[in-house]
């Protein structure tokens, strides 16, 4: 790709400054929307105005749709009345409807005005759909053909309105009721007979969704089914919109980014990385921090109840934050499990038994495998002195006098605690790190949303507990 | 959708059962071939045989694709000679090839004896190349012209062998010496004159890959260009592969959750978590919290190596946990940042030296208002005995004895002593958080691959290291 996206910021600007049309046009033909649309987020909003009149609205349709929010709040705010009809209208309604609901309200309404009364009413439409559903990110800019519709005709039709269409490939059909009956892919409509119905070739394996589901459901059918585009019915089993792939794919990679997010204690945001600024990016971070800061309080609790204890026995205080870790980390690797194959649908809440059961077991044998381990490596840590008991100092394998009675009993001692709370704490925490992501989509809500802080939190609390209590049990000079 | 998937698996294995065509045939014209795929998973290899037979190869191409690695291997063990050369050659080379890469080898074999000679050579250009690339994901069927054919000749062509190309949306076009120079969307050429050659109707404006190309990288193209194809090119600038959407989309998902795996101390796997047996769970649990707990042992020896210190002050202890989990926290975040956006390209490595500056002063922001909020909040805790430093034991505002210089004094200084330290801790968690996987992205290794484990060791080193010195600079009696 690199030697063909020769076109810079530079050139560019020349070419705009130098009113080269020719060089604007061939930039235009051959380089991807995208690619220039970073550029013209370099440009001035008077670079830009010209750049729109200079490439005509065949052309800079697409590259008005790629441009940034700001970009775009820019170039609305300093264009004339008559510019922004001609870039509205050749806007389709839902790359309009989503600049309009970022837009400052006096900017939307030069937008909501500059529409034509086509375009008005589907953007009106648009906006009252809830975020997140269908509905929001549907397209009312499709081909609809009754099933007795000849193919002859419908092609004659998709050829004076095809221009105008989302997608063309998929071609939907309907009843006399205006009820949806199925799809016709373009290739099966174009190599069909003239005089064919098309109730002849349509598919009737076809999935739809309704407006008000989530788009997160809707974007993984795409994924499961392969699909190009999908219908959108409202409540009457009637079309009102499509969905094209590739706007299932950007919400694919939105809700991968939230669960991302959620994941690592941030608040999703929708504008990308590189917009944001010091204070928005610190303001994602912020929350969470302080409220596991305040959820740490437990952590302090337990242990300020117990330090005369750890007085007494400084060496248990070396172990708390392996355990506390080895317990997170375990519940943590469960509860991404859960959030990434709740969403994608590898499992749904009909099996919720079935995996927590596949979880425990699990975690009996992640416990087993890792106490045994954790015994030996605790036992070698305090033979070769790595970690010292106090009452022991000095007593190690380099110094030949650890061979006693005495250090083996309290060393396994120690050992045992910490490999045991380990074992109790891993398989805790693959049911905590379970229930509350399945819990959390049980009621409705994003099984992200507070499951790594509160896994933190509880299995912090049920950690220190076990090993604390186990502690009592083992060196009876603590109770 | 639900009122249409009436079929279940006892209505299926009951059709089968009593040899009922008919019912087979309707219930594979009306439900997508993944719902079917999951009833066949549940059948025996006899019924599934029966099955193939009844439906013929036009049906049952799509439904064998779907079917679970598990449900091949038993069909293709079970099958007759004549039977498997009849399905595998219904099938898209690329889809053969992943089932062949995952088929014990004896299998393996049986299926490319039953290869056409033609589809056999693609199935053996398509198993050379390297796992994860653009080669071994692309398809050898597609549709492709020369500049000089004319539209109506490429309608033809397209015609007589369109059912055998995975996508006849995108026609790509090359010249006489066999160079790809750009695509032709279906609508345009159906549109087109039908005297007019390709090269006055094709898109110039066109993105390829290599087939060396990481499938990551690739699949965020699709994403980026919204794309339906994407054209794959060897060193010499020759189209040999096609990728569509419908394999980028999964890319996208694996690759997804791969991440996520990792963010969350994981082995990824590629198998579906519901067919993974315990052990298979496990194993994928167990190396990294082994790995981790190894890594604990350097707090282990810190926290050993100060217990004297612990031992005089013991309150110290009940504030590692919260101090440790704010670092860890605070450098999860930017790593989840760094990990996701590079897999989106929201930035890539020659902005790294700015995104480590947005990171470090956002890393400051952040770490003066939780430091702040935390040493009230520490404070709080102290004057309301929650956490009792047992040289104060019993004052508190309830008994009304901490209003003297002296508990004001050594509450402070605890305070302070907490959230200086944890400035200190988030503030360079955002560094290493930044550093670790930009490094290994600079390395061509998986931003995601070492992050986090690295991330937690390192910030619990740094975090007590710092934690101990300061406690002796506040507290002489300490040093």
């Amino acid at each position: 790709m690199d030697e063909k996206l020769k076109l810079n910021l530079e050139t560019l600007q020349k070419a705009i400054e130098s009113k080269d049309k020719a060089t604007l046009l061939e930039a235009f033909k051959t380089t991807p929307a995208i690619d220039l649309a970073e550029l013209g987020n370099e440009l001035s909003p008077e670079q830009l105005i010209y750049l729109f009149r200079a490439i005509g609205p065949a052309l800079s349709a697409d590259f008005f749709t790629e441009l940034s929010q700001e970009s775009k709040e820019k170039l609305i705010q300093a264009m004339t009345d008559k510019d922004l009809v001609e870039l509205i209208n050749s806007q389709p309604a839902d790359e309009v409807t989503d600049a309009i609901e970022e837009l400052p309200a006096n900017l939307a309404s030069r937008v909501m005005k500059a529409a034509d009364p086509e375009l008005r009413k589907d953007l009106n439409t648009l906006l009252n759909y809830k975020e997140d559903t269908a509905g929001s990110i549907m397209t009312t800019e499709y081909l609809e053909f009754r099933e007795d519709v000849l193919v002859k005709d419908a092609i004659a039709e998709i050829r004076k309105r095809g221009r105008d269409a989302e997608t063309v490939y998929t071609i939907f059909v309907r009843d006399q009721s205006r009820r949806f009956l199925g799809t016709v892919d373009l290739d099966d409509l174009i190599f069909a007979e003239p005089d064919t119905p098309l109730s002849a070739i349509m598919n009737r394996d076809v999935v739809y969704c309704k407006t008000s589901d989530d788009q997160e459901e809707v974007s993984q059918m795409f994924r499961r089914y392969d699909l190009n585009a999908l219908a959108v019915l409202n409540e009457d089993n009637r079309l009102v919109g499509v969905i094209t792939i590739d706007d299932a794919v950007d919400v694919m990679a939105e809700e991968g980014s939230e669960d991302f997010a959620r994941m690592t204690n941030m608040e999703p945001s929708e504008k990308p990385y590189m917009s944001l600024s010091t204070w928005d990016n610190a303001k994602r971070c912020i929350p969470w921090i302080v409220v596991l800061l305040v959820l740490g309080t437990f952590t302090s609790i337990i242990i300020s109840f117990f330090q005369d204890k750890l007085a007494s026995l400084a060496i248990l205080a070396a172990f708390i934050p392996t355990l506390l870790d080895t317990g997170g980390n375990s519940g943590g690797q469960t509860t991404g499990l859960m959030v990434r194959g709740l969403a994608l649908k590898e499992f749904g809440p009909k099996q919720a038994g079935k995996v927590l059961f596949k979880e425990l077991k699990s975690g009996l044998v992640v416990g087993l495998v890792v106490a045994a381990f954790a015994f030996c490596w605790f036992m070698m840590e305090q033979y070769t002195g790595i970690v010292v008991n106090s009452d022991f100092a000095g007593t190690n394998i380099w110094n030949g006098n650890c061979w006693t009675l005495e250090f083996f009993d309290a060393s396994a001692k120690i050992a045992a605690l910490v490999a045991l709370s380990a074992f109790i704490a891993i398989t805790l925490a693959k049911i905590v790190g379970s229930l509350l992501p399945l819990g959390a989509y049980a009621l409705h809500l994003d099984p992200a949303l507070l499951a790594q802080p509160l896994l933190t939190t509880v299995m912090d609390i049920v950690s220190l507990l076990v090993y604390f209590s186990v502690a009592m049990l083992f060196f009876p000079q603590l109770a």
